[in-house]
């Protein structure tokens, strides 16, 4: 692949003089090195530039905007207070996520709680730390919330999750806004309704606004414009029966690129498309100018981080395949075998040769399945060779699990020439902490 | 379903005068209660039981056997100490795993190291420990072996693993010996004759016999025949260059019932397949009669284990599909998503209520592909059932993630009534034990 313009590194990366993947100034090889692979880069001018790029596109266009932050993309210490620096909100989905915010005093009025099927003991945190709103997502909810909030004498706000029968034309598994679909209450089948009726007439609740979500990643940009105008005339409808709209969500979803082939739109276009058809649409139907909250996950996260392997054996079957063996696998990032997701990858240890061999990267992990790349080209590789796959910054850490016993990779931040750990690799003891013996 | 003769509870469940399932003397709803939802209950008896029989089916037919449990599928102390005290080994395939075989004095004369790209502090550790068997998988790790051994003035025993080119008809992610695969040294190309010469002729190194692994699960039996016949047929041309089998492991992979319509062969049916193959041709082609390894991991833990969660809400989308909500998920187990594997439920806390509603069950993670069952009859579920899922003592804890910081679930053992904790519930706090702050 061409390094340059290719739009899949973070904005910092160079070929330094020793012809090695640079990334905040550091060289990825010498980051291999002190703090061993695989290893999880993420560099920090790119992480805070997405964030500006969000927080600035979206406010010159809709003044009233907030960002929040989509944890579970990838959420830690370091990624959480980064985002609170620029801004940006934070949407969080479960009670762990919740923790985590709290734990960095991210403040409570800036998180929303999604989730499709909340417990009783996560949303008595929420209560306790006293997030701005609560995303209900069914009814069983909406009655526990209410329940709950009265039983502590308080009011909670909350957003109600449509589901607005809109395709974005994405992977099946992340397709979320269709018809049929887990979450939010189908504005189709008359629930949405139901819903906001019920919501507004709970003693504990206060409705202040509604939230829906098509999937992710959305290459486009029209789904978005359909679902806005599709949802904010249902909800008008409900203007006579109280329903202030003080808040609108459109979610999030957007996209990155994963290979040079399919380029993502650009925040901007987003932002027009999300911010003329919102204010449009509330103009024609008399809505005021609710909030506008956007949730970008993947589009904040994905492209500043940067997965290092170290490479191990090679294999060739003559006339089939030459397998090239990584340190790291499924384990790490699970998305090429869940979703059969494409990367790229380039020789950070030697980035400056040409491509010679087509490969498949395979992993450490003791199934076929353990596939990162498939038919790639690049120099011939060889045992101790550092490579980086980029993009790798959103869902990888998150969905990594300890199968096979494999310790879960460190992860550092990079910038200015420095690098600082801000997950450390998982120790032997770490994976045995909660066995009984 | 029906419950009873499906083959796929562990062999001590039953429904209680209570109505409910219960599980080695275990009411499961009070397990629910005791320890929480998710939660993973392995039945002690079917462990040893299904121990016992592998154990004993194979040394019927074949005396010099050895059953190396295959950690992968799922090794906790608990769960090692099982297969130990029943006579078994232990096949594992990391640092890790060898980690916990340590941690629970595993006699390391017992222990097969398999794995495609070992790396060099997990041969370090092999050989510090001194398992019995590194089964070396590429000439990259045979080269550092025999190094590594010489550095430390040791010969190790190994065996090699070849690839015979056989499929085994399991889905495409988990076929592992054919042509197109990252394991083993093919026998098609040459390479595994090339690997036992360099082999025979390492310094540090005793070649003690050779290992293959069709995939897994596999619900036919002639594969096994025709790789063994294949790979003795094979390795006998290497008699006069001092070959002399004295192991031989014709793998795992041994299938077990998820769903009623695919019952697996008995480990009856394997074992005489394996042990008449192996006699057999070892018999025509003057091989002796090497020790005969073979490796079950899902068919000793598959059933012994069943996932309990609680429901939560339901939502239906008239026409189209009934969801009902779990406290789990994608994040206790993959398979369904990774793999399309299919389970079966039963209605934990009121079993002998007959199906009335067709339900999908999906988990508590914000993703579409969160789906545990599509389109499973039960009968009508309310909030706080307790839901079971047979067949779940494999792959899936080993593969559980932290997705969304959702915490890993509890594990316990039951037997004669009593429930042990083998494995807490993670908190928070574990979940965050790595970063940094």
């Amino acid at each position: 692949m061409t390094f340059e313009n290719s739009g899949l590194f973070p904005l910092t990366a160079a070929v330094n003089e020793a012809g090695r993947l640079e990334i905040g100034g550091c060289d990825t090889v010498a980051l291999a090195a002190e703090f061993g692979t695989p290893l999880y880069v993420y560099d920090e001018d790119t992480l805070r530039r997405m964030c500006r790029e969000f927080v600035g596109e979206f406010a010159s266009r809709y003044p009233d905007s907030l960002v929040a932050y989509a944890s579970k993309a990838f959420l830690n210490p370091a990624i959480g207070r980064i985002a609170l620096e620029e801004g940006l909100g934070l949407d969080v989905v479960s009670g762990g996520e919740l923790a985590l915010g709290r734990a960095i005093a991210f403040p409570p009025d800036l998180i929303y709680f999604h989730g499709n099927n909340k417990t009783l003991p996560e949303l008595e945190l929420a209560l306790d730390y006293g997030v701005g709103r609560v995303v209900v997502d069914s009814f069983h909810e909406l009655r526990m919330l209410d329940e709950l909030a009265g039983s502590r004498g308080e009011v909670q706000d909350i957003m109600l999750r449509l589901s607005p029968g809109v395709d974005p034309h994405t992977h099946v598994h992340t397709t979320t806004g269709i018809l049929d679909s887990k979450f939010g209450f189908s504005v189709e089948t008359g629930h949405a309704a139901l819903a906001i009726r019920q919501a507004l007439t709970a003693p504990n609740l206060d409705l202040v606004g509604v939230h829906f979500h098509l999937g992710s990643p959305i290459f486009e940009l029209e789904p978005f414009s359909i679902a806005i105008d599709t949802v904010l005339t249902f909800v008008s409808q409900f203007k006579d029966e109280g329903l202030e709209l003080r808040e609108f969500s459109p979610g999030g979803g957007f996209a990155i690129g994963y290979v040079r082939e399919q380029p993502p739109p650009a925040v901007a276009d987003y932002a027009q498309v999300i911010a003329s058809a919102t204010r449009g649409r509330c103009a024609d139907l008399s809505l005021g100018t609710p909030r506008l909250v956007v949730e970008p996950g993947r589009s904040v996260v994905g492209r500043a981080g940067v997965a290092l392997y170290s490479v191990g054996g090679t294999k060739d079957i003559p006339t089939v395949r030459r397998y090239v063996s990584l340190d790291g696998g499924m384990g790490d990032n699970i998305r090429p075998a869940l979703y059969e997701a494409r990367y790229e990858a380039v020789l950070a240890s030697r980035m400056n040769e040409s491509p010679e061999d087509t490969v498949t990267l395979v992993g450490k992990y003791c199934e076929s399945g353990d596939v990162l790349i498939r038919d790639i080209e690049l120099p011939t590789l060889a045992e101790g060779d550092v490579l980086a796959i980029p993009s790798s910054g959103a869902y990888a850490p998150p969905m990594s699990s300890n199968y096979n016993l494999n310790p879960r990779p460190a992860i550092v931040m990079v910038t200015d020439g420095d690098a600082r750990l801000i997950r450390r690799r998982e120790t032997f003891e770490d994976m045995m902490r909660t066995e009984v013996f």
